[in-house]
């Protein structure tokens, strides 16, 4: 029985696992040194419209994010995050383990504002507190909301004004960016962060993520920090290739379509039954609130998360729906669904 | 002007100084390994009830909390703190320079209770989460509260029932334990933490402190971590007689009576002028809410800090008395303050 | 032209494809808990006879190395490796960026032996130096040689003896072990090791490493480290299922035979011809010393690196062959040599 | 029975005891941030010929070390030193504890020389190893040379040619500097180096050293560095008296010329009966090679530390002159030596 639990639960999109059968009896170079990949960070340079970028690639989200902080920050300095942020919540205290802080604040909607900034610059103010330098977000974000472009620019101008970096953590950017609710281009966010990465990996790779950075300032010696974290994969070229397929016909946003289309077919369900969400369902995770019986009879059905229990007698659980879902999945979830009502 | 802005603004107390001085042409083994140390070792081993104890001397707390906990945890293990706590707000994310995340628990007393731990348990479960091991807590606590023997009891309980373990900030610790308000002894601490360390540097030495370790499983190899955080020092001896001093007829708790009753009359003044306090007032520390404007025109004639604005109209200030107040300064900031209401 | 630089520049060995293949359409349960994970899991233990061993999926060396080292020590500890060992040279300080030192000694062969740990223990005798406690070789080792079950025995009872882990890295572990030089099983590795790793990447696999853990005490939390340190893959059954080619009829070892062969082809041609070597070839590296012009000839044609200059008028390259490395490939190399002669 | 082991067995210097003295029932600003503080700072600056040095304190020589070294380094960087170093022998891995290498190189002298960092930086080419940042030295050197006017000129010079800073640890820079082979002045080492400290512990001071950052590039944000290490006294004003103490009329000079006075006699003690050093006895710390049956008398005698055997029969033992050794204490070891011989 599917699942709607993630959306890594397949190898790999046919067009990413062509690619990577075409590469059988080709020899590269190691170390993404390699011609090929060269090309690939072309393309995606071209099509982000930064040809001045530096790109780096990597086979996850979470060592893209602690190679790319740790890389970015002195010792005194931290990272501020949302309270639900990935790095905050589930990476296994990733940054603190390169030595650094992730300053939380806390984000009804997932996303971080610029008077969250203001907040916590307002309670580090000398040495005996850290240095607030790098602020992280995600889009999508880890409850399934998304960014749009007036609250970018804001946090962006609110950052130029204190002198931080911003970083957006793209495990999800092409759900996100497809989002109906976005007004967001690949373009506008190349534009208006320093430094992100677009995520392969939950939309079609096999396990690749490409980041981006964009400051100048954050580009020196990047691969001796790739290197030290142990990310540089001896054969590069394989991690290349896979945005060579996901850049290709624009599938990385074709596929950030099809997940946020069948996502909204639940949201639908959900919707006509009267259920409410923990968040806007804006992208490809849907955080609904059901009540308790009802959450735990389709908990019996499909192997879901349990997220809170937001107030009592109901239950917040996470669906999410993948590159691999087939509309006979979406189906016989409707289905299921409306038998166990 | 006296400023009551802290406990650590002359050099240290006379019978200190004394000690001190009548060191001068006596010679002693580096690092901690000499016969007068081992003597002081004793002798307050003695007084806390615990002969199986692991003394160590250290010359600040923000050192002898980072070494203390870095020893203590795993590479994926992390500290418990109420937000409010030292290590989560004023030590400049040394902990997490040592690798570990704090995890910290909203908690308007200062103090961490039990449901705190299982509320923080209940959502680390797993390996994308870091593992609590460790609890801090600070006696008295960072807004001057202190803890009463039951509750010591129930952390203990909720600690051992996870296996987790405890350890107490004593930079405070004097003040803390001649509360008022504590039922508390220092022979109770050293049965109801793992580890707790015993401030000196505010109730009168010239610099050190003492780390206790009673948990047999965290002695092990403590001096190796020592040197590695550039706390051994080479003429330890001189860490010990400050002690020598404090624990020579319970000066350390004399003195600790001594801040608290200086607290106090402050205290009274402003209850009886209708002020009230961010947290109980129970030791040295008070954090008194006053109107904007006497708190601006008080902060003219002291050098106090704003801790915040509770309310519209309102500032807390902290006030803070030392082993060095006379009863001249509290004399004179009573008259100031009436003059100014 | 084909290079003999290193054994990873194509992308897998077809059985290994195939078996990525077979797995299109196939769903799975994240982060390596999918019940073929287990299965392959199950295979490889008992394929090496320790069935009471905690395997885990990697996607290269120095990740491997770093979360298994980093989990193993505390932080006063220090791992011991020969002046050649990849932790010590090429891997960019990660060892260190954990927070541990890496104590040398100078080894002619690129292999530990007891004395070396002798040498190192009568000098970290106290708390001013850091604490010896894992031992880290390689097999075979950077330089090319390979270990006998005798001084294997010999290395693990010194260890012993003095408390000390020891690990191996398998970067090339299937040409270690296939080298004619090696009375040595993978079954004997399983018992003379603490915890080594057997390595995929450079064998034939797409990237895949399986770290083998073997003590014990070193397996309790290790799924909090791979998280922490990035490694944890959300699809980690493509990791297991490069080995499940591998470990099918012995692939593993049928092309640790190959490399050698391969190589040995190149040995022979260089030693008929009279030059020599910086340590035994004994595996798939070969470090030949040749005069510098023939180098620098021979380096025109073949992307080869000079790895130092032994002595005046001479440079060592080295030489590595593949899975990939065709006999077309190997004729052709010896044929252009005997021109450039 | 006086040791000769150490220069730190005594508590201060009587005039440094003075100085302390004399602030009883004075009161200072926290954190090193009174006028006291800063009086003394402008005071060494003036002395040393650098009004746009940054001065901070510290109260042992392993924490300036750690907090200097780490806060100058990315990650990705490295320390050089000789394989005597303090920081890479006898502290306990503190530096790789923050996350960096300390690249090692041979040297019988002690001493660091432009071939040591030529042979460093040709083997360090690459993101696959460390990057080479920061140059460390001693003066006196741990083996009990110093560094001429002209060497120090040398290695400034290769530095800069590399792009390397160049840091100075002066435990013993009292008596480095007033060793009757030194033509260095103070003033000369704060224009050669980017960074070194004046060590107050080992020539009198209660325990203090102070770092001095010449080159503007490593001293935003120090103070931050210092918080984190644990290394911010909260009484500063007692670090900063202990220097002036020791900067007033040169007492800081006059005492390292008085213990090499002390040194000097037990070198021509040795020299006169015909024993020959480990390196040439340059300042208060000899390194005398005597057959092994006197070594063992002597040590017998005098808690004396055995340093090596550098051949059969014959062993190394350190001697250490202290501000606090007396004449009659020099007389005595000379006395027993001829007694032993």
């Amino acid at each position: 029985m599917y699942s709607f639990q993630n959306d890594y639960n397949e190898i790999a999109h046919p067009r990413v696992m062509q690619v990577l059968n075409d590469l059988v009896g080709k020899r590269f170079d190691g170390y993404s040194t390699d011609k090929y990949t060269q090309q690939i960070t072309e393309n995606i340079k071209q099509r982000i419209g930064r040809n001045d970028a530096d790109l780096h690639f990597f086979n996850g989200g979470t060592i893209t994010n602690l190679t790319a902080i740790s890389h970015v920050l002195r010792p005194h300095q931290a990272v501020i995050a949302v309270d639900s942020g990935h790095i905050a919540t589930h990476e296994t205290g990733a940054i603190e383990a390169t030595g650094h802080k992730v300053i939380t604040v806390s984000s009804g909607s997932g996303k971080l504002e610029p008077k969250h900034i203001q907040a916590i610059l307002s309670e580090h103010t000398d040495e005996h507190s850290v240095q607030a330098k790098l602020v992280y977000i995600s889009n999508s974000t880890e409850i399934g909301t998304v960014y749009r472009k007036q609250e970018l620019q804001a946090l962006k101008a609110e950052c130029n004004k204190h002198g931080l970096l911003l970083f957006m953590d793209g495990a999800r950017l092409a759900s996100g960016l497809m989002s109906k609710e976005s007004d967001l281009t690949i373009e506008d966010i190349a534009q208006l962060t320093d430094m992100f990465y677009i995520g392969g990996t939950k939309i079609g790779a096999f396990a690749a993520e490409v980041l981006v950075i964009l400051h100048p300032a954050l580009k020196s010696d990047f691969r001796f920090s790739i290197k030290q974290k142990g990310a540089l994969q001896a054969k590069g070229w394989l991690l290349a290739a896979q945005f060579d397929a996901l850049f290709t016909d624009d599938l990385f946003f074709e596929l950030g379509k099809y997940v946020n289309d069948k996502a909204q077919q639940l949201v639908s369900l959900f919707e006509q039954k009267g259920f409410s969400f923990l968040a806007p369902p804006e992208s490809n995770q849907i955080f609904v609130i059901l009540p308790n019986q009802l959450a735990t009879k389709l908990m019996a059905h499909y192997a879901l998360r349990k997220i809170c229990e937001p107030n009592d007698g109901v239950s917040c659980l996470r669906l999410c729906t993948s590159w691999s879902t087939t509309q006979q999945d979406v189906d016989k979830f409707i289905a299921t669904f409306k038998q166990l009502l």
